[in-house]
């Protein structure tokens, strides 16, 4: 996982827009909020993805740095101050408070776009088309109405109200869910998966995307977020709806490990070959204990 | 124009997220901004120039639906407190002032974000996919970085600043200019127009964007911009650098006739099939006299 993320690290350096073509502001603000980055875990997944179906790593590369920028532009907006209204990110100060709100907003808005562009621009031999295609609109999809900022906007409106267990999965499925779930399917398309492989690749997705959501509330809880999950602020914290809070620590983690053996489940009909999948699966979960 | 603008609005309410399947207030957030419309002018030359080369409707409809999504998230976020802060936008309450700052960045990221999921989703037959993908590509390109996003930050950047002829004709390359060009060759694209055809698409729509944005600036100065253009608030046109400030109405106007020429002249190569572009580089001119 350390070397798919250095190889993760070194494209998005490479497919940050060149130099000189664009503003420096806001290229150094897309720039610092990209690096350093946090585990990179949605890329190393759409790698992986890539591999178990017997793609070549060139194959997903660039869309693996896109879902990234996509991720990353979902934090910066996400910090703003009228929404979770956080001066940190990772332990630094939160995009607006560095580069003041406007260029916060445009840059996130310039992560977003430039991901469609990558996603678009490199690679497109004819004959990859169509799957390029089918791959730009579940990334679309797992960004936007139906999924991230869905959660998003549910999130928003759960503040302050009694919450029940459905609507913390739904406003999860959103916020997480729906990107580490495309991160799969992006990785099983581009590497010329069959249509099975990339519903059982979705499924593996799912799982893995719960448990990953409940396991970072539970260690948010316990004041030890820092490295895989998102860190939000704690006045955000102490409104936002999470499994702990509304299951108690222990069924929570017993949810989670439910989800991330569901999700390996989804990967038999890979054999061995997605061995490093199922174990991503289970560190997910372990990293609780 | 009138029956195509027509065509245009359906095809927005068509393409917008099915109500029921995502949280309702971003749906009518979105909506809110897209209706009523102002002439519809970027996906209406989307569908001229992918007639023009032969092309047919519904090969370039969704791609000018979501042309003018991407246009209106722009308008969106520009009118936010953080950046041109304002109140107004077509007569009514912006966005912000509608639904609130947080609804409204997340209501500006969700058209952005459904503009590619429309892109990508529909119509994409096998072999059209590879001038999908370019398409995609183009209007990334103009909506990120080198394009609108770039314009906007160098116009926050030029406030307060003495402004010179070259950067504000960069700063309206990118903010106007950028989307205007590639809905030209979106829509040559998609319409199945040759190489050459839709590099003389792109010349025009060049000449065209610039003339379009120098009149809005004379309209504006003159205090009757509603309608066509984008009227921005007084505060914030009081600091923005303009062609009429720097270089006076009248050779504004001469500059601006000059650009649709230009546009005019780059249509030579379809003969008279170009004629209602033609006529629509004339108006744009026009409606300043």
């Amino acid at each position: 996982m350390e070397a798919d993320r250095r190889i993760v690290d070194a494209a998005l350096r490479r497919l940050l827009p060149r130099p000189g073509a664009v503003p420096p502001t806001v290229r150094r603000a897309m720039a610092y909020s990209l690096f350093p980055g946090g585990k990179r875990l949605r890329p190393v997944l759409a790698l992986e993805a890539c591999r178990v179906v017997g793609g070549r790593l060139r194959d997903v590369l660039p869309a693996a740095a896109a879902i990234e920028m996509i991720h990353t532009y979902s934090l910066v907006h996400d910090d703003l101050p009228a929404l979770d209204n956080d001066d940190l990110r990772r332990g630094r100060a939160a995009s607006h408070r560095m580069f003041g709100e406007a260029m916060a907003i445009l840059a996130g808005d310039a992560l977003l776009t430039h991901a469609f562009e990558v996603l678009a621009s490199t690679g497109a031999a004819h004959r990859d088309a169509p799957r390029r295609v089918r791959a730009i609109a579940a990334l679309a999809r797992a960004a936007g109405v139906g999924g991230m900022i869905a959660g998003q906007v549910l999130d928003l409106e759960a503040e302050g109200r009694p919450s029940s267990l459905p609507s913390i999965e739904r406003i999860h499925r959103g916020k997480t869910g729906a990107l580490i779930r495309a991160a799969l399917e992006v990785g099983g398309l581009l590497g010329g998966g069959r249509a099975r492989e990339v519903r059982a690749l979705c499924r593996y997705g799912d799982g893995v995307g719960l448990a990953f959501q409940i396991i970072d509330d539970v260690l948010d809880l316990e004041g030890s977020a820092e490295g895989l999950g998102k860190s939000i602020g704690k006045d955000a914290r102490d409104r936002k709806a999470t499994f702990p809070a509304l299951l108690g620590v222990e069924a929570s983690k017993r949810r989670a490990e439910r989800a991330a053996r569901a999700a390996v489940v989804a990967l038999r009909p890979f054999g061995t070959r997605a061995a490093r999948l199922a174990d991503l699966a289970r560190f997910i979960v372990e990293r609780a204990h």
